[in-house]
């Protein structure tokens, strides 16, 4: 039988990244399609229905007799990374649900309900800017209209690159009839940080999904030549950028329990002999309370308008996501640890679809020990044997769930 | 007769950035490669014998009786852009030169020493790195081994690039024969300042060029996911980044006649919910001293490797490129002035392939008046009547110095 790590073995190689270390795996990239490819092949090879929806998400169906699909029992992850991201972060809940199949068959559980083995698409939000694009989606937590005029770094579309991998644009968004088929959903994922190391355990039940967002800002300068510009004269963006960068970090030092980060930043043209006309920015806030996220953002805009008038740049400020602070299912919740013989609770910083589809259906999630504590990174790692007693709890789960 | 204006319009379409705006033509880039054929075509319909040498220099020739080339007078510039530059910045020393034999043609000239038209690749540096790149080779200011290594941003080497089209990279370097052929060099340019508008004039020599580098810094931190690492865990070298480039325009501000920028910066892996793991930035500085300049990058090192050391980061610095303050030769520069009737002298914070070149050969300057002041960037210009006044002067020039 697979184990989970054979599964993820066979992956390995797909999508590594080079330059960056660990996986480039963009939503519709090749990397990501031939790990849905691997998906679709794995789910066959276990004789489950594998269907593709209206927005792109995968499902392979373990049908009842009858063929009745109301209410079944859904677990997935994603096949997407961040770019140079981990081998486990959205894999390792695709795997584990792969081989909790087999171990369900193992035992000989006859389902009451169907059983669906799901893959959400942009998950990561790497390639389009917004996380959960696919659970957003189906759940219509986002306007479609928006979702297909996303574009990608290198200006394509979501609607063409969702027509362009068999998708029809048109039919994005909202799909009541899926939804009907969720009656839980279970998301198993690797754990984002030390919460376990410092239980000492392999596994935990997920409590809540802290709130979080992702803003753009463009700050607008004058370009110019590098060697001919007084430094006097200029309306450098980049240097508001900066100060911006660092303000973001002193506003969320300043309030407990706060997160906020600048990982991505481009200068436009982006020449070394070149003072940039504009720069863009994205910034991640996370904060329990969704009034004090919103704070954050405000007190960063304002400073950013400040510095940006005292270098005569002028500065905008998007919304590309939102994510209120998520509190799981109790009763789900409940239910899972008592399957897995009273794992400990733990709330977790990182999103997931799992979290979106919790504003629809009942939703819960398993994580599992990140001996590094890092994630969203090569260093990210899972034990073969956690990830083992990982399937094996959540065949557990589903099975007390069926 | 072609205007330069008119030749000019007819590349107005090759290499747009409609990201960016304006032109984005990276040596051997299809942009480039499209221009450099446009040269071809416009130096074989004026019956110059078109040669690419062993450093992918362009050379048109207009050889005298008997075919001697030693000791010839050459004019050029370059046809590749920094990315979102102007229409004039290299291109219009290239169409003005062919515009220049023209005018020697119609006025009955009858050299006495060949005449050569050049188009220098890699000027800008924006592919790999290196500004001035082809005049650097030829002149053997860069060991030919670094720039073989040369790397592009998707990972090409200047050695494989040079061979894909066309150009032995056993053969790049100095060319000793190549430079016999050099008697002097004279190059027209846009003006990438205010120099010209302050003096009322379309036209000036050139009498020096700032001295300028280029140095790369990676800054290295500890990438992990931006909703599950505490603000008080991190070691994100975003922060660091952010320092240096306000700790850079410190250093330059202090420093009377210094210049310095970051126009470029790149986190990886890039992700917006991610705490980068290394970001890299390049500074370029420049200043007429060249002692100075060291002291400069040197004090800007100091105050990076504190700045990353209190993060819990660390930096690496790597000079990319270096040129000394450069004087024209004092006898072509008169010699210059006075065949276009007493024009102004004006020195550049830019450089120029005449300002390598001038290690080896008398070389000198036009700079066409620019009525932005602004280069490097869409918003670069010059009058169609300037141009043509600077291709008169060009011409002038060149039949004095026949």
């Amino acid at each position: 039988m697979d184990t989970v790590s054979s599964l993820l073995d066979a992956i390995s190689q797909v999508g590594r990244d080079r330059q960056r270390g660990g996986y480039s795996r963009p939503v519709y990239s090749a990397a990501e399609l031939t790990l849905r490819e691997w998906f679709g092949a794995e789910a066959a090879k276990r004789g489950l229905a594998v269907e593709t929806d209206r927005n792109g998400i995968l499902w392979a169906w373990w049908d009842i007799e009858g063929g009745d699909r109301t209410g079944a029992l859904v677990t997935g992850s994603h096949l997407d990374s961040v770019p140079g991201g981990g081998a486990f972060d959205g894999a390792l809940g695709v795997a584990a649900a792969l081989v909790a199949v087999d171990l369900l068959r193992e035992r000989g559980v006859q389902p009451r309900r169907a059983l669906a083995l799901t893959v959400f698409p942009e998950e990561e939000g790497s390639r389009f800017g917004v996380a959960c694009l696919g659970s957003r989606l189906l759940t219509g937590a986002i306007d479609p209209d928006r979702a297909r005029n996303r574009r990608d770094p290198d200006g394509n579309t979501f609607a063409d690159v969702s027509r362009a991998n068999g998708v029809d644009p048109a039919g994005l968004g909202r799909d009541a009839g899926a939804l009907r088929t969720i009656g839980d959903f279970v998301e198993l994922h690797v754990e984002q940080g030390r919460g376990l190391i410092d239980l000492d355990a392999p596994v935990a039940v997920g409590s809540s999904i802290l709130g979080h967002g992702r803003w753009r800002m463009s700050i607008t300068g004058q370009g110019n030549h590098a060697g001919t510009t007084l430094m006097e004269d200029r309306a450098d963006p980049m240097i508001t950028a900066a100060q911006i960068v660092l303000a973001i970090r002193s506003i969320a030092r300043a309030e407990p329990h706060a997160r906020a980060t600048v990982g991505r930043l481009q200068p436009m043209p982006g020449g070394t002999n070149v003072i940039a006309s504009r720069v863009d920015l994205w910034f991640d806030v996370r904060h329990p309370e969704d009034s004090v996220t919103a704070q954050l953002v405000e007190k960063i805009h304002g400073q950013a308008q400040k510095a940006a008038a005292f270098e005569g740049c002028s500065v905008t400020l998007t919304e590309e996501s939102f994510s209120g602070t998520v509190h799981f299912d109790t009763a789900l919740q409940r239910q899972l640890q008592t399957s897995l013989g009273g794992s400990p609770a733990l709330p977790t910083g990182a999103g997931h679809d799992a979290g979106v589809l919790s504003a629809q259906v009942p939703a819960g999630m398993l994580f599992i020990r990140n001996p590094t504590g890092i994630s969203h990174s090569p260093e990210e790692f899972v034990e073969r044997d956690d990830a083992d007693v990982g399937a094996g709890a959540l065949a557990d789960a589903l099975e007390d769930l069926l």
